[in-house]
């Protein structure tokens, strides 16, 4: 197993969308990926770099390239981004020609800062698949390592399921 | 990656301590693993079997004989064991010799049902690491995946590190 | 201090704010109210009413006549109504002449489902108020129970402040 | 209804109990009293005091004398104490001559720091009676305000119900 640091590139999504009311509308903020690892009580090695913050449906080909040239740059070998869910496999298959590098994505169904969430579980596995699994892009969603260009996500059910 | 059913063994620990008022202290009780696999909206085929509930340090050698037993007999090749910090590694010894199968320790030094806790991440590394990583003992705790017979609890420092 | 029985009208808010990832968006649902007298061990008689499941800025004077109405018809004569902070008080001023009941609007600026959130010590306060208060309108919000036509938000301090 | 400045006195109780892993047990530690009120957004002037650390059962005679005097010294007059539910009524009696103070004793079956607790709704009762109530002593539990000196607690049933 490699005790490697790991490098967190936050890029938005469900995982990290807040409520204002203020504004009486939800927006995604500043990531709650930081305190999700404080409370891990994480003692590997990490940063967190805050990429955008965007919903998933909203990232663009130019938001991807930034994506993929922060995965290439990085001294870190092993990569955790978290990602709406919504176009995670897309953005897997822009990542699916990096070299020699780990890359797991993960976000979460439920923002974390829900009572009840995926936040931390989902969080943990892509840890440990950064960790375990061989270089490559994985997706960590629905409790499963999936291979990052051989799965979907099933909207209506709410989970990700392997491609046919 | 593995998509092969998961066997989760509870054995009970701090992941699973709750508190009773009519008896002013704290006692391990009914498992909340499977409720934390709900949460995290787990969508791999597992199944939970409750062995025993007990601070680790009253496991006894009989203890680790059924918990070994029960990893051997069981028809999935894939375990995570939800167990007591403090001889967590006493137990990845006595497992160290079962052959063909990935099995993964995990607990948490906060009880699960705290707002603050470190269980939900560490059982998402436990499941991750079952299906990534090959066939041995593993211990996934403090944000990382170790060999389960080269790792020690710092109990002082509250973490699990690399045996020298 | 009175024991009577005491009725919640659910209205909707913040406070029942859900998110659902299958629409990429937030939407009041089904109440979060009973669920929280549970987690709060309420054994005092009460029972609970969803009358409508709106954003308060949605709420027209034909919402406020049917709360009006809820309230007046109603057996019980200390009612909790839960209720969007952004026009609890026009709501409050809609209740001010229904007589010999005591009537607490409460809500939240943080949804309940939050991890962290003042909907159960919003709740709390209400229900203290519901039996502790003289009959009139109260809103209990901010740690204090205001005169309900006494007071008003500040939508960018998030709180609710004394009418000069 | 009084806006009047609250003072919090803390005394210890289940309210405040932790979970100490390098100890393997559970102890009262510093007051998660704090933390309720700014997570309940209180806006209303407080001051929070940590008398004693002590589960409820511990409590001596010198300990009530101390608390009563903190009571009498305070230049407040509307009192929340936070307390151990097991002796909460007799420091109640011991209160009860407290003249022109508005004191209410709150506390939790289920620690704060639990993702599941009674504990921000109760103390959000304490915060609206000691607003709404008149002088003398009060036990807001169970969903209920009570005169202090006419409420017992059924350990078995987990509930505070009136006395006979």
């Amino acid at each position: 197993m490699s005790a490697d640091p790991i490098l967190v590139l936050t890029t938005g999504g469900t995982i990290d969308k807040n409520y204002f009311d203020a504004l009486s509308e939800y927006q995604i903020t500043d990531s709650g990926i930081p305190d999700l690892l404080k409370e891990a009580r994480v003692a590997l090695p990490f940063r967190v770099v805050e990429l955008m913050r965007k919903d998933s449906l909203e990232l663009t080909d130019a938001d991807r390239t930034l994506i993929a040239a922060a995965v290439r740059e990085a001294p870190e070998s092993r990569i955790v981004i978290t990602h709406g869910t919504d176009t995670m496999t897309e953005t897997a298959k822009a990542l699916a020609d990096v070299p020699d590098k780990v890359i797991v994505l993960t976000g979460a169904l439920s923002p974390a800062r829900f009572a009840e969430t995926d936040a931390p579980f989902n969080l943990g596995m892509a840890f440990a698949a950064a960790q375990t699994a061989s270089p490559g892009v994985w997706i960590a969603m629905s409790g499963q390592v999936f291979n990052g260009v051989k799965v979907k996500k099933d909207r209506a059910a709410g989970r990700f399921i392997p491609l046919d």
